[in-house]
């Protein structure tokens, strides 16, 4: 099962090997992972996407909350939140299918964020599942690069974080 | 100076905290960092974002290539890029204050994506300055918590990545 951790830490050097040393000496890989500063510059945000069981899940969690730089750890895996990602797929384009990739990007809200003589490149965003969508529509007219973020998520309302 | 590396590594468990290991054990403070797989689900694509000097930087990259697990470096610092960074903003938005709200979201092209009894929560996606700048200005209404994927970049048209 997937889960989606939200982990507050401060924002210093070590702190991210720290985190990432703790999944890898239990054998988890991290899917995905963000980290970018908070709107406290001194604290960053990790949203860490990582495939496992809730027993294990829980180990992990009792031993990232011993780090002396971890604040506060979310499991967001069962909670109402927004989801999202942010990815850019640059794709090639002769001038014959670029009418039907548009008509894709339409469908999806993607924007065209840079032309060249024979690729696009788009710019998405949305959950998981989407982006996961919209690159297999793609996948026809030959795909070069694909750069995602990982997902970031935030409560709905006022509920705490 | 700020620097963008983009490294393509093995997708497999403790590629990330070897990675991260190395910049710590010299100093290093990863600003911001996104991880997630490519188009190719066994390679996933690392955006570290880190301020140093060059010869600093050569240092770090010489090392990373020596890890086995590590594929290909870039160093987007001074190259033509399309860069990204997705934001999600939750701020407090009492009735009288939603409509001054909705119209500074529109000029940043921010999206509404939750909207509860007090609270907004925007979507925006742009330069890193654009989301530090929008940030910025909703200051002043009260920001509940900023959630940032960290920036991404891709090359423009056909070079080679």
């Amino acid at each position: 099962m997937k889960h989606t951790l939200s982990v507050l830490v401060e924002n210093r050097f070590g702190v991210l090997a720290r985190v990432a040393g703790l999944f890898a000496r239990r054998g988890y890989n991290i899917e995905t992972l963000a980290v970018a500063p908070t709107e406290d510059a001194t604290i960053s945000r990790m949203t860490i996407v990582v495939a496992g069981d809730d027993a294990d899940l829980e180990q992990i969690t009792k031993q990232l909350n011993k780090l002396v730089d971890v604040i506060k750890i979310n499991d967001y895996t069962d909670v109402a939140v927004v989801e999202r990602e942010l990815a850019l797929i640059k794709i090639t384009a002769e001038p014959g299918v670029r009418g039907e990739i548009m008509q894709i990007a339409d469908v999806f809200r993607a924007s065209v964020v840079d032309v060249g003589e024979r690729s696009f490149v788009l710019e998405v965003t949305g959950k998981v599942d989407k982006i996961d969508a919209l690159t297999r529509l793609l996948e026809p007219y030959g795909i070069r690069e694909v750069v995602r973020t990982g997902k970031i998520v935030l409560t709905r309302g006022l509920q705490p974080a």
